[in-house]
C-alpha cells in the first residue's frame, strides 16, 4: 500500500487562496508527502491503473450522453517539467482518452483573433482529459512581462479568463490549473544538462536565457495571475517542482481527486440484454 | 532478451502482395512468433522503451526542420481490438508525440465535402505518430457494403486513395495500414462478453449485429480494398487478431521497424554550446 506516503490531501496545501504569496513557496518542498523519490515513483506507478480506469468510466459516461470532462492547465517557467508530467502522469491514460495540446507563440492567424479563440479550438470533448501545455495564461504572463499588448488590454484579460473558465465549468468541465514552481538554481542545473547532453541539445534555445533574465518579472506576473484567477470554478495549484518526482505525483493526485469526486459510473445498457444475447446466439 | 520470440521479420508474412487472398489468412495464427501470450506480453513491454525513444528522436528531428512523420491506419471488424492496440502499443509513446483520431459516421458537415476532407484535417504533424481508428477506408468498406454512394463514385475512390497516400508519402509520411483480422467465432465471444459484463455494456451496440450479419460482404470489400490499395508507398498488413496479444506485438513490431528504418538522429546544436554555457553561468 503506497497511499500511506500521502500524510494528508495535498490539495489544500497547494491551492491558491486569499493571501497567497508565491515568494513564500519553497520549490524544493514536498507538501503532504512523507516519502522520497523512490516512494514517489511507487505511488505514481500504483495509482496509474485507478487514474486510467476513472478516465475510461468518464469516457463511457460520455457515450451515453454525459458531458463531463477534465481540463488540466500546465504553466511554468522553462524546464520546470511540464513535459515530464505529461509523459509520466497523463501517459498512463489511454491515448484515446486524453488530448494534449501545446500552445506555442501565436501564429499570424491566431493573432487576428481574440486570445481565447485558439484556446477554444483545443478544448477536450466529453469524457476526455484535456491537457494544455501552456495556455491562455501566456496572454497575461509573457504578454505582461514583455508588453506584447497594451496594459489595459492585458488588464481586461483577467476578467475575460474568469468568465471563460466559468462558462467551461458550467458546461461540464472540471478545470485544474497547475503552476509547476522551480527555483532559479534548479533551472540553471537543468539548462546546463541540456547543454551537456547531445540528446538534449534540441530542447535548448538561446532565447531561454533571455526569459531567465526576467525571472523576477515573471514571478510577479504569476503572482498577479494566480491571485486574480484562482476561483472555485477553476482553482490554481502551485506545485513545488524542484523534485520532478514530487511534481508528478502531486499532479497525479490532483487529477485523481478530481476524477474521484466526479465518480463516473459505467452506464446502464440502453438495450434489452437478454434479447441481444438471443440475437447474438442466432447470428 | 525477448527478441528471440520473433523467429523472423513478420512484415513479409503479413504484407498484402500480389495474389493475396484474405480468406486464406487464419485469424488465430501468430506468424513469425514462436511464443505464447506471456511471451508476447514480455516482448511488448520490453520493446516499449525503444519505440518511445525512436518517436522522441523523430520529434526532436522535426524541431530542427524535419518533416518526417508516421501514420498508422487501423481497420477491422467490430471487436477486433483496435482500441487495445492503441492503448497497449501507442500508449507506450509520449502522449505529446502521438495523435489518435477515431473516425465515426460522417457528420452532415463532413458529408458536404469530398471523403478525404475530414481525413486531411487529422493528419499528424511532423515528428508525430498519427493513428487513425478507422479511416478513409470506411468509404470503400461500409460504403460499398451498404451502398452509401453510387457504385461509380466508390469505384473512383480506390484511385483517389492511392493518389492521396502517395502524396502523403512524398511529403514525408511513412504509412502503415493494418487490418486486424478476427474470425466470426471470436467476434461472437467478444460480443457475448460485452453483454455479460456491466462494465462492457457501453461498448455494445445492437447495430453491431446488423454489421455482423454482413460478414461475407465485408470480407469481400476488404479483399478488394486490400488488393487494390496496397502499394509501396502505403502497404497493407493483415494481422491475425483472434489472439489479442499477437495483434498488439505484431503492430508494435511494424511500427518499430518503420521507425528503425527512418533512424532519426538527435539534431546537432544550432547554437554555440560553449558560448551558451558561459551565458548560463553568468545568468
Amino acid at each position: 500500500m503506497s497511499k500511506r506516503h500521502w500524510e494528508s490531501d495535498p490539495a489544500p496545501l497547494l491551492a491558491v487562496s486569499t493571501g497567497f504569496d508565491l515568494s513564500k513557496v519553497d520549490p524544493s518542498s514536498t507538501p503532504a508527502f512523507s516519502g522520497d523519490k523512490h516512494d514517489g515513483q511507487s505511488v505514481l506507478a500504483d495509482a496509474s491503473d485507478e487514474l486510467s480506469e476513472l478516465q475510461e468510466r468518464l469516457y463511457a459516461e460520455s457515450r451515453s450522453g454525459g458531458v463531463r470532462r477534465v481540463l488540466l492547465v500546465l504553466q511554468a517557467m522553462d524546464t520546470a517539467g511540464k513535459g515530464g508530467v505529461i509523459r509520466h502522469v497523463v501517459g498512463a491514460i489511454d491515448p484515446q482518452g486524453s488530448k494534449v495540446y501545446g500552445f506555442k507563440k501565436p501564429t499570424p492567424e491566431e493573432l487576428e483573433h481574440d486570445f481565447l479563440w485558439r484556446i477554444r479550438r483545443q478544448l477536450p470533448g466529453a469524457g476526455v482529459i484535456g491537457v494544455f501545455d501552456r495556455s491562455h495564461y501566456e496572454d497575461v504572463l509573457i504578454a505582461r512581462v514583455r508588453s506584447l499588448a497594451p496594459a489595459e488590454v492585458i488588464e481586461a484579460r483577467y476578467g475575460q479568463i474568469i468568465a471563460f473558465e466559468s462558462e467551461l465549468a458550467a458546461s461540464g468541465t472540471t478545470i485544474i490549473k497547475v503552476m509547476l514552481h522551480i527555483s532559479p538554481g534548479e533551472q540553471r542545473a537543468r539548462l546546463a544538462e541540456r547543454l551537456e547532453r547531445a540528446d538534449k541539445h534540441w530542447k535548448y534555445n538561446p532565447g531561454d536565457l533571455d526569459e531567465r533574465a526576467l525571472w523576477p518579472e515573471y514571478q510577479k506576473a504569476y503572482q498577479v495571475a494566480l491571485e486574480r484567477t484562482s476561483t472555485d470554478d477553476a482553482p490554481w495549484y502551485v506545485v513545488p517542482a524542484d523534485h520532478k518526482w514530487y511534481a508528478r505525483v502531486a499532479v497525479q493526485r490532483l487529477l485523481l481527486d478530481a476524477l474521484r469526486r466526479l465518480d463516473p459510473q459505467w452506464p446502464a445498457a440502453t438495450f434489452d440484454i437478454e434479447e441481444e444475447k438471443k440475437r447474438l446466439a442466432e447470428s
